[in-house]
C-alpha cells in the first residue's frame, strides 16, 4: 500500500494530506441550518452537515493531493451518526481515488488489536461472507502497549496489503513528558547528543537515549517483514513541530514513511521539514488539517472567500501548501 | 462518579469487573444462526448475535456485580451495525443499574482528545439540543500523548460526573517494552529497587525509575482536581500479571483507583491482587473477561453447562471469581 500512495505523491508531486477533522465550528452555518431543517437538532443533523462539508471539499481538492486523513474522533463525537458520515467520508474519498489514512490512534493488545485493525484496515467473515467494516488504507497506531498491541495490525496489514504509522514523537506540546524521558543504559546517539547539547542538558550529567528512538528502533524493525518497494508498509508519526526529533527519526528509520503533523495551524514551518524527508525527496507526507478545511476563517484566505466559497479556499490553501513545501525540497 | 462505583463495590462485596469482549467464536452457534437466518451473512447479524450474547451475560450476573467493562474494539470490527450493538449493550447495562466502564483506550491532543470525551463520556450541543453520543461511565485513555491528551478528558469528567482510567502498566507481556525502561536521572523509588533486585538488573549499573512510575506521579496529580470522596475520578489501569509492578503503583497512587485486567485467562491470580488494594480494602477493581463471558466452553465449567446453558456458566463464574478475590482481601 505505501508503493501506491508513493505513486500518487509522485505524479500529484505533492507529499500532502488534507485532515479532515470537522469541528462544528468550522461548519459553515448554512450547512448546519439546511440538515438541522431536515433532522432537528440531532445528532443526525450534525453528522449531515460534516458529510456535507466534507464531500464539497474533497470535490475541490482531490485532483491536487494523493491523501486524506480523516480524524475519527471528531465524527466519534456525533455517536452513530457521525461514525455513519465517517464511513461515508472513506468511501466518497476512495470513490475520488484518494488514499485514506484513518487518524484513529488505536491500541491494545492480542486479539483485541486484531479486532481494531479488522475494523479499520480488515476484512472479517460473518457466515460465508467477507465484510470490510470501515476498509480505509491506513491506520494509526498508539505504540505504548509494545509489539503485542502492534503485530496484530501489522499481521492484518500483511493479510491486507494495508499500512500503519505508528506514533514515534508527536506534535504537541506536552509529547516531550514521556516521548522525550532519557532511557538509562541505552547508548545516545549522536542526534539524541546534538538534541540535549541544544536544550541545554549536557552538563546534567544525564545519559540515555530518548524514549521516543527506542520507538523509532522498534517501528523499523516491525516494518522489515512487511516492504513495500523502497518503504515499509509500517509508518511513523514524527511532529513538524520538532525538526529535531525528526531528523534523528528520519536517521534511525531510512526505510519507514513519516506521516508528518503539526504544520501550518499548529505552528511547524515549511523549512522544518527539510529533515523528515530522504535524500529521494521521498519518505515523509505533511499533513494539514485547520489549515485547509477552515482556510476560509482567516487569512489570507478570509478576505477573498466566504462560509459559501469555502472549498474554493481549501483548494487555495492546499495549492499554497503545496508550493510552500516543495520549496524547501 | 467514583463514589458511586465504590457504593456499588461495597453492596455487592464484589471488587470485580465483567468485561463483556464477546468475540465471533464466543458466540454460542444457536444465536449466530437465528441472527443469521433473519439478517443473512451480513456485519447486522453478527451484532445482532453480540447484543443477544451481552444481554444474557448481563441478566445473569447484574445482582452480582457493580460494573461491566465492553471493549468496544470487539464491537468496532463489526462496522457501524457493531457499534449500534456497543451503545445498546452500554444502555442496556445501564438499565440493569450497571457502570459502564468503556474501554476505548482512546488518546489524541487538544481538542481532539476532547471529542473522544464527549463522545464517550460528555455531550455536545446540536442547535439548542444536548445528545449523549455514547454515555458510557468511564473510559480508559492512552497516556502517550501526555498531559494535552489527558487533560481535555477530565475537563470533560469533571463537568459531567464521570472518570477515566489511565494506562499505567499494562498486562501484557510485551509491556514492558516501553512501560519498563528505566528513566536516566530519576531517582529510584524502593519498589523499583526492589523490583530491580528481584528481576537481577542491579549489577547493570542502570538506575532509574521505570516509565510506568512516572506515568503512575502523572496519574495522581493529574486527579488531585478530580477527587470525589476519598478517591480520585482519574484512575489507572495496571495489569494483574504485575503484581510487583501493581505494589509500586498502589503505593504512589494513594487516591487512585487501579482497574485491574490480567486476572484469569492472562495469567493474574487471587493471591497476586492484595497489592493493587489499599488497606481499607478499597482501590482497585478486577476484571474478567474471557474467564467469564467464555467460562461455558472451559472446565470446570464446561462439564455442567454447555452453549444453551451459556449465561448460567457465566453467573457460576462470576460467583466464584468474587470468592476468590475475597478470600485474599
Amino acid at each position: 500500500m505505501i508503493s501506491r500512495l508513493i505513486e500518487k505523491i509522485v505524479e500529484k508531486k505533492a507529499p500532502v494530506v488534507v485532515g479532515l477533522d470537522p469541528g462544528l465550528k468550522f461548519i459553515p452555518t448554512h450547512l448546519m441550518k439546511e440538515a438541522v431543517e431536515k433532522k432537528g437538532d440531532t445528532l443526525e443533523a450534525a453528522a449531515d452537515a460534516v458529510l456535507s462539508f466534507n464531500k464539497a471539499i474533497v470535490d475541490a481538492v482531490s485532483d491536487l493531493i494523493p491523501a486524506v486523513k480523516p480524524q475519527i474522533a471528531m465524527y466519534e463525537q456525533f455517536g452513530l451518526p457521525g461514525l455513519s458520515a465517517y464511513k461515508e467520508t472513506v468511501d466518497y474519498c476512495h470513490e475520488k481515488g484518494l488514499i485514506v489514512i484513518a487518524d484513529v490512534k488505536r491500541g491494545d493488545i492480542g486479539s483485541t488489536s486484531e479486532s481494531y485493525a479488522i475494523a479499520h484496515l480488515g476484512e472479517i467473515k460473518v457466515g460465508d461472507a467477507s465484510c470490510r467494516p470501515f476498509d480505509a488504507d491506513f491506520a494509526t497506531v498508539n505504540p505504548y502497549l509494545g509489539t503485542d498491541g502492534v503485530k496484530p495490525f501489522i499481521d492484518v496489514c500483511n493479510r491486507n496489503d494495508r499500512g500503519i504509522f505508528v506514533l514515534v514523537k508527536t506534535s504537541n506540546p506536552s509529547s516531550g513528558e514521556f516521548q522525550d524521558q532519557l532511557i538509562a543504559g541505552e547508548g545516545m546517539s549522536e542526534d539524541a547528543e546534538e538534541l540535549s547539547r541544544l536544550e541545554g542538558a549536557e552538563g546534567m550529567n544525564v545519559t540515555g537515549r530518548p524514549l521516543f528512538e527506542l520507538v523509532a528502533d522498534k517501528v523499523r524493525e516491525w516494518g522489515l517483514d512487511s516492504m513495500d518497494g523502497a518503504y515499509s508498509n509500517v509508518g511513523a508519526v514524527v511532529g513538524a513541530t520538532y525538526p529535531g526529533q525528526g531528523e534523528a527519526a528520519r536517521k534511525l528509520m531510512p526505510h519507514t514513511y513519516i506521516l508528518v503533523p503539526g504544520y501550518g495551524a499548529q505552528g511547524g514551518k515549511a523549512s522544518d521539514l527539510r529533515a523528515f524527508f530522504n535524500k529521494d525527496g521521498l519518505g515523509a507526507i505533511v499533513n494539514s488539517s485547520r489549515g485547509i478545511i477552515a482556510a476560509y476563517t482567516k487569512e489570507p484566505y478570509s478576505s477573498r472567500f466566504d462560509e459559501f466559497t469555502f472549498a474554493e479556499a481549501s483548494r487555495e490553501a492546499v495549492k499554497d501548501m503545496i508550493k510552500d513545501i516543495n520549496a524547501v525540497l
